[in-house]
């Protein structure tokens, strides 16, 4: 996976948090996932579809840090994650893929968006299946630890 | 979402587990995904795309019938969902898609796969994020339930 793919979605996931919950979110260093394991309370995923590749994109949230988004976002948080959540951790990767799409596009990498599927359930861990590399990049903030996993085959 | 698109996934499911795992399951009836929830241990979800409509599949486990699958496939299986397991999940997931697209595609509907996604965790819950009908099926074994969720927006 050439590395250029990469930056669009790291700056689109810290725009789209920046922006809509005002939480600034320190990224760590993009590693090739081997033995690195994303594990987190809910994830929202993302597969895509281009002529020139296909893969899948993760966003993975400790539950501490997705509430706290979502009562940034909205006001006020439930305890626990329910449906609210699963559905705004579902708009946020919309938002993070079509962030990262439009700055892809403008460089000649055109790909199309399935629609997300969200995951919920405790210290559950993602596994990207396919023969291209699979770039994990962990985020920390006040509230607790993101992770974006970005994974494409040509 | 046209009730022609589900049979395909679910002949091409029971076909699959049917023959790779000479397990036999037996779906229960179709439903639209409302408070229905499918739990599972073990998941493997892929985003579709095609010019029609774009969509996401995935196929939920109970531990136990994906250690019998990786048992009856390989000889043997380990005592917990491994690598080894989310990689054989991953493959069936390609495995049922590809079955339904192709099979889809001879009725005219044609879409691009996604590479597939494999979560793991204990009683995760999946949520398809569309403003698609979301259908479910529920496979009952001998050794546990399965569930396939379909979900397409036109």
């Amino acid at each position: 996976m050439n590395v250029q793919f990469i930056n669009p979605f790291l700056d689109s996931f810290l725009n789209v948090i920046g922006t809509m919950a005002t939480i600034t979110l320190t990224p760590g260093k993009p590693m090739l996932k081997e033995d690195e394991l994303a594990k987190g309370d809910v994830s929202g995923l993302i597969g895509m579809v281009g002529e020139q590749a296909k893969g899948s994109l993760s966003l993975t949230f400790e539950k501490r840090l997705a509430l706290k988004v979502m009562e940034n976002m909205l006001g006020e948080a439930p305890n626990s994650i329910d449906e609210e959540v699963t559905d705004m951790v579902g708009e946020l990767t919309n938002m993070v893929s079509g962030g990262a799409k439009k700055s892809l596009g403008e460089q000649g990498f055109e790909f199309d968006m399935a629609t997300p599927v969200v995951v919920a359930g405790p210290e559950h861990h993602i596994s990207h299946v396919s023969s291209g590399k699979k770039i994990i990049i962990p985020f920390n903030s006040l509230y607790g630890r993101a992770f974006i996993e970005i994974c494409f085959e040509e």
